[in-house]
């Protein structure tokens, strides 16, 4: 426990690729790490046990939608959310700002906070910066994000700036509440596509001093050129020996691309999300499985893998399932997804550490990369 | 294979429950045994492999939706129902005289056969006794069920009659166009809850000779004691030395009852369906696991519980999960599902092994038996 926080640079090259361990409450996350997504408190369609066969180690959760259902009090009489999720390996939690902005009705943001009626009962609620590392205490997460306001591409100026205020003063104010030391608390840095404002941000925010950073309000609508510049200019503001995460992102090109650039920790929907509708990541590029072309497919989604899905079903079968609606079929493309996503990061580790990157994450990343 | 169709009754007592050996094309089963059912090429929300660590031996599909979706052609370019669905253990299909009359818009019955409109597409289809053969050699099952006219429970006594001597006539068309030597084929007893059409029915499929005898046209919506009452007539009326299937039953006290009167295979879609639903089966009864009372309920769903399920989630996580309508929570409500009928099934074949039947089952059932 005494190691909670501890942050390891096993390998790091200035300005590029790092290879570390990050030590939390519940294990030890190497990275870069990808997170697969479990909003709700589950990766929909993923028992934790195939989670570990998959090679996850840590997974991101949401303390908002948490706290709207199954509720806070209820995750804690329940013993807390790895007792709740079976998964006993660390856990990260969005904050929900981003959640609560993007779904709630009759939103209202102020400095103090924000006012929302949930998504799940209409009921109003009120979400100040204190109350998110509140939430998250208790449920126990590895990893907490502080509340920040994130905006989308198209916001004003006078709109971002304010946000980088407001997200900088709302991380003082979590961190100000925070109880538990075996909890790890990350800043957010907001700024929108302006290269001052994240240069403020950064600066407010590493002042304060957080056990890791965030970059956010990136995949938030922008032009993918903007994404990568604003990500390479941000790594560079953010302190060497502490984590850095980089919400939402991305593709796997994106993972290759952004890790490269010293970004270490990554979280998106695209393998769970994508594999529920039927949109199968390989080395080739998207197979969308729906095609009448793969009907009589007996290849594997892709020749040569070893995830669970491509060593027991055709394509033609997968289409099957997912045509039929059978919930088999949204299971195997996670799967196989999640499979591919978790590889590529295997390679991406690999290769740092033989000093081999990218050549071998390009190699496992295919046309992605 | 050129044991493919021999039944071995290990044990059995005149009249009573028998445990036997029916030898497939792919693999043995021991019998009695409860078929998890596979309508679509899949057991909803289960993997192979989990369905083989939770005891299935043997699963049931549908050869009339498989024929309607993917279409036998592309099965057979898939390579067979076994390599579609990832499962190399036996296969029994249900001909598919049941869904096409409970699903199929425009149904005309004549002696000739069935004719109907795809439920999928809307296409006019025809189904003929030698088709509905011709349909599960070229999905290459192991067991196969000869077309019967299926009648709910209302049906007037000469529609009963009429459709025991069109069942009789299709299942010999059947049987005449059988090809293949490594499939076995059942002949199904209708005759509604008429003794003297039970005997009739019987009587003449036992004439011609199948592999094995169904008893079809139950639970078909007749009072649970009629069920019973027809169901032990016609199982007196059926050849020892062959498995009797009992088909769509039952409830976790149906598959003690019946087996304790000589059936050797059950098949429901209770443990999965009700699964999906959020009603699990423990020995207590039914537990709904939607009750607001289990929010807060950190115990599993049944104490005791050697499953994946209940191992690893408290009926609080679990409720959770069902009420967020996480694909996660269907799947463990499955699994712990099945794992409660097959391990009754297992207590079941123990209990007649041992000489302890009832009360093995008895007790592993619960409240059930």
């Amino acid at each position: 426990m005494r190691d909670v926080g501890r942050f390891d640079l096993v390998r790091a090259s200035p300005g590029g690729p790092r290879l570390g361990r990050l030590h939390t409450a519940h294990g030890v996350v190497e990275t870069p790490a990808f997170m697969p997504v479990a909003t709700h408190g589950s990766v929909k369609g993923v028992l934790p046990d195939q989670l570990r066969t998959l090679g996850a180690t840590i997974v991101l959760s949401n303390a908002y939608h948490l706290a709207q259902r199954p509720g806070v009090e209820t995750v804690r009489a329940l013993g807390g959310l790895h007792t709740l999720m079976g998964w006993d390996g660390p856990i990260l939690t969005d904050s929900g700002g981003f959640q609560v902005m993007s779904l709630g009705d009759l939103i209202k943001v102020d400095d103090t906070g924000v006012q929302y009626r949930s998504h799940v009962d209409g009921r109003a609620g009120r979400l100040r910066p204190e109350d998110a590392i509140a939430v998250q205490e208790a449920l126990g997460v590895d990893i907490a994000m502080s509340l920040d306001e994130c905006l989308p591409a198209s916001a004003a100026p006078d709109a971002v700036a304010r946000a980088v205020t407001r997200t900088r003063d709302w991380a003082a104010r979590g961190l100000g509440a925070r109880t538990r030391t075996d909890m790890l608390l990350f800043g957010i840095v907001q700024g929108g596509l302006d290269p001052d404002q994240r240069t403020l941000s950064a600066a407010g925010l590493c002042a304060l001093g957080f056990d890791g950073y965030a970059v956010g309000g990136l995949s938030v609508g922008e032009a993918r050129e903007d994404t990568a510049r604003v990500a390479a200019a941000t790594v560079a503001l953010l302190p060497r020996e502490r984590p850095r995460y980089l919400m939402g992102v991305g593709t796997p090109g994106d993972l290759i691309r952004f890790a490269a650039m010293g970004y270490d920790l990554f979280d998106c929907v695209l393998p769970t999300r994508n594999g529920r509708n039927g949109t199968l990541f390989t080395r080739q590029g998207k197979l969308m499985i729906r095609n009448a072309a793969h009907a009589r497919d007996s290849r594997p989604v892709e020749e040569g893998c070893a995830c669970y899905t491509c060593t027991h079903f055709s394509r033609g079968a997968l289409r099957h399932l997912v045509m039929a609606r059978e919930m088999l079929g949204a299971q195997l493309a996670t799967l196989h997804n999640l499979h591919f996503y978790l590889t590529l990061m295997h390679a991406i580790r690999a290769g740092i550490a033989e000093g081999s990157f990218p050549e071998r994450a390009l190699e496992t990343g295919g046309v992605w990369a």
